[in-house]
């Protein structure tokens, strides 16, 4: 950290600032300018976090060096993390792709959802059944009766599968049924519901909140990981901007950029990043060209009948047509990809190096 | 709603869209232009709101008429609701001021600072026990030690208290100690916490998440009032926007607007709005004068020794200051005020109305 | 400036950063830190601006410690500066309102407009000649028949007058008419038209961007007195935000915060900021309050009828009420205005200290 | 266009919105719902632009059903434009790509920096001569000797050159430079400079404005159209957000979106969006993968010594790196490319189509 005496500090102000630095035992390093004094403050990473100098008379501003996260980091983990969920591998070379309704309705169109899914390639499959909704009269989720319906569909497809938790209390219960919990973008600060899942031994899809930036979300994960977690996979799903065409601005460079500075995985979500399901489609080829390692898709058996979402979801033949296109692309761009039988001709040319 | 279909939709989907209607039960009323056909959607709020046209075939968009709020809307309630605290009364002619430290640091610390409180005329003391911390690295709050000590400095001083709650399970631990629980922005959207202290019969304070919108404000009050817990106040804190030269953006307007659509009081939070002590005092003056029922205001009795937001807190001067230039503005708008004894010369001018 | 190097920048990075800094001949202060090397550079404020060390290897970040701006800058001019439009000082004691139609229509519009204006106090006429529309098919304004009619209005009403200029071309055309120039906001940043207007010996106004930070803001109006013209006073007008309720965002703590960076004059305007007519009124006192040295308020004669923004305009009665309210406000915070004899009463209590 | 009337608005009101309607000469279609009246207005597209109901008492608010934008839309075209520029087409198959540096420095910078585009497969060089920077004291570019050099440089490479204009006093002087005149996202809406390059018999590159909405930048060029120059191309560069890790953030869904509303080609410049030369590549991927038509990219000769934006220039192993991985990108999406002769090996595989 970097203080910036302001032009007019007293020399007691400044003493008074070193002296409290020196208190807490980091060490100071002095620069006298012309105009105004410079201290740096060389120490440990959570100790200088926990210097509260700014509000001190006499300080203008400080500046941070180090990088507030730390467990996230790629200076603390080189390598890219891959989580294996029951053999799904996110993360590495192979592009995953999860797909399924927004919200859990019935057992017909989670089944039938679900077998759209896993029959264009899907890997897992999501199904919201505690839905945070924006009004308290609209369709809220069947709870645990969703669970067990998304765990049914596991058992007849053979997906993974992936629903959200809301609540710190319902934290073990989700986490019986699920193969990988979701924290929603609302709750992307809601530090208890972190630590809860940061206790699990279970892969977490950390959302990014509508109006995060990049470092509050890397800490939001350091709260999960400083728990025991590692298992962390951040989604990208867009931000709330000014502009009212889209639902959100998806924001596809924090692809690129969280991929540099953390060594965890990042999934792209660009149904609720569009609103539109026009856009699923260019938007997905774009997240894996800069860099994503797998797509969260919304896909109903029947869009126009969604309870929730439906302008944003695929039907089958959309999904069928986004998952072709996207093998070019993943192949192009050095990756691989596992959609299985329908794409006979484009396996051989794809995913077999 | 009215429902804008596309211009090359078909007369298949059109009647799609109109029988979907008609079993739902709500009225229909068609509008044939040159280019396209609009559908008018009539019936009840809530039925409304549960319906889902964006998605079918040939619908370009929808427009809503209705507000999607109900118990919190002045159409509903026309009167302004008045809160009574134990006594004080918010919402009604007098201008009430929160005050008190970001943060229970300890027991020194919390009563020099409820004091200062006091004695400058407020009549709420302020201070977290729980706090969410953008770092799990950052001090998190003395938890419920933090609460017994805000009961202390209420038995000392005769002071109200209010605290936030971040967990739901600690809703009713917070209710047994606070006369005011608080919802922060970051919670806004936290649902489950929502309809927990919907079900307590307490003053709840619902502070506005930095990215929400107005209309989202007031949806996440309705998930309180929706549980039978009409005592609800919001609080203007700042929202995020480009401008990085203070911490939030101040959304003044929204106070005039909030008092407009609900009957609920608007309580403006310049400390956290601003992030600058020096601005407090403008943006109080302003808020008031825009028509605020109060303000809530960090003061701490040292602020350059608080562990959290110390640069945005006042001391006793500046707070004195501040409250001693808010009663002409308050007199000014022809509201009242009851500061106390300090401000011996300016009661009989202003307050005894 | 302070250059942060990469923890993984080479000495010889580290030796090509301080060579190029000497070459241009300004002082380098190191500081060898355990993890990475910190230069403080040291030099002339635009020679500093003028180095480009961002792109070189090893460097990681720049902090800037001056600010950019000079001649805008209170540290430069610490006495606030007082703008003498004709005998209407703008910056000083006394709260200037400026008031009009949005655009000039015609002779029997502007004339009633400025009849009322006067009447009501306010003391400047605004009036647009010249409108920039964001579509081509928009009234797009009388041009130098709107100038005409400006001057005729002057001259019957006594009204000093403000009107906006687009196009450098029409710069000394506009100026030959008018007392004050206004710069809109979409022109902020039209580098060309501010160094025109920059020549000129006349008052200027300078609303800030939708989208510009205080510094470009600040920026924006260094490029006006660069050039000689030091009669500048800022327009705050609001930002583009997410909140739709609200035409724009008024960023009402960029008040106090100019007044504190700059000696020069604030100007609000409600009208633009908040897009609505009910809402001008509180806003205008908001703004008073902290700290706003005079208003630009739009009153139209029939704002029912207006070509341009009637849903913000105030008519007569609104506009009176207004300016009656203010004058508490005004005094509350210790400053004086002349809103002439519909005030009879108020006047004794409030203007003539 | 829809009015919705106020629940309270009484019939004089109504009939009121009625008897205007009537008077310009528009369809009206009342519907009479059980709370309010809401008016359906029917009629041509820029006759209703040019109705000013919003301010009309009773009147709620009004809702546009037509689009705003007329000869840009697709509607109105439904073909793709593809804009010839000497032999290079733009919105065509082909994927074009414009490099060069930001500003125009000296004759061996232009060069050198103009064989490095030409040589990895460039078609437009691209270079400031007039540079609008935030700050006065910064370098504002060589005006007409920089033009002077592109035209040495085009001589030379035979590469087509775009350049910036900022002041519509020199339009004719830079179109007589140019091949393309760019019109930059500060002037997004000069609508002075639209006008003035309307007029021209040439093509034109419309930069997005920071904060501009998708609709004021499609109304933007619907101003250049509208004067009779159809040779419209958009450039996305990144809009202004909360989020600074970026210099801006790239709506890369902007790309898909344009497309659909409008027949005009789309550029992504990936340099300027991100502000971070490690991004171009990731990004300029993933907008190649979204639809765009043609890339916009600075690279520099010497990026370390740039005079301007250094930090987001691309030399000449970066750029080849990026143009060589573009391919397969471009192949993967079944279009075209020609990026000459170093690619030899990738050029029989991609883009002999």
């Amino acid at each position: 950290m970097i203080i910036i005496m302001s032009t007019k500090a007293t020399t007691t102000e400044i003493d008074g600032v070193v002296k409290r630095l020196e208190d807490r035992k980091v060490g100071v390093h002095m620069s006298q300018g012309a105009e105004r004094t410079i201290i740096g403050v060389i120490g440990d990473r959570e100790l200088v976090s926990r210097l509260e100098i700014e509000g001190m008379e006499g300080v203008e501003r400080t500046v941070s060096i180090l990088q507030p996260f730390k467990l996230v980091s790629r200076e603390f983990h080189p390598e890219n993390t891959i989580i294996d969920v029951g053999g799904v591998k996110i993360g590495g070379e192979e592009i995953v792709v999860i797909a399924g309704p927004c919200a859990v309705e019935n057992e017909k169109q989670l089944i039938e959802s679900a077998w759209i899914a896993k029959t264009r390639g899907a890997k897992i499959l999501r199904g919201g059944a505690f839905k945070p909704r924006t009004s308290p009269y609209s369709f809220q989720g069947l709870e645990e009766e969703g669970l067990k319906l998304l765990s049914k569909a596991r058992e007849e497809t053979g997906l993974k599968v992936i629903s959200e938790v809301v609540n710190p209390r319902d934290v073990d219960l989700v986490a019986s049924y699920v193969d990988i919990i979701q924290i929603g973008a609302r709750n992307m600060q809601n530090f208890t519901l972190l630590r809860e899942v940061g206790k699990l031994d279970k892969p977490v899809m950390l959302k990014r909140g509508m109006s995060a930036t990049i470092e509050e979300w890397l800490m939001a994960a350091e709260y999960i990981l400083a728990e025991g977690n590692h298992q962390v996979m951040f989604c990208e799903r867009g931000i709330r901007t000014f502009e009212t065409y889209t639902r959100n601005t998806m924001d596809i460079s924090a692809v690129p950029l969280v991929k540099r500075l953390s060594h965890l995985p990042v999934i792209v979500d660009p149904s609720h990043g569009t609103g539109k399901w026009s856009l699923v489609s260019p938007m997905s080829k774009a997240a894996v060209a800069a860099g994503a390692d797998g797509l969260m898709i919304e896909v109903h058996n029947n869009p126009q009948k969604a309870l929730s979402d439906g302008p944003q979801s695929l039907n089958d033949d959309n999904f069928a047509s986004l998952m072709q296109e996207l093998v070019s692309v993943i192949h192009a761009i050095g990756r691989t990809c596992d959609f299985g039988d329908f794409l006979e001709k484009e396996k051989g040319f794809c995913c077999e190096e």
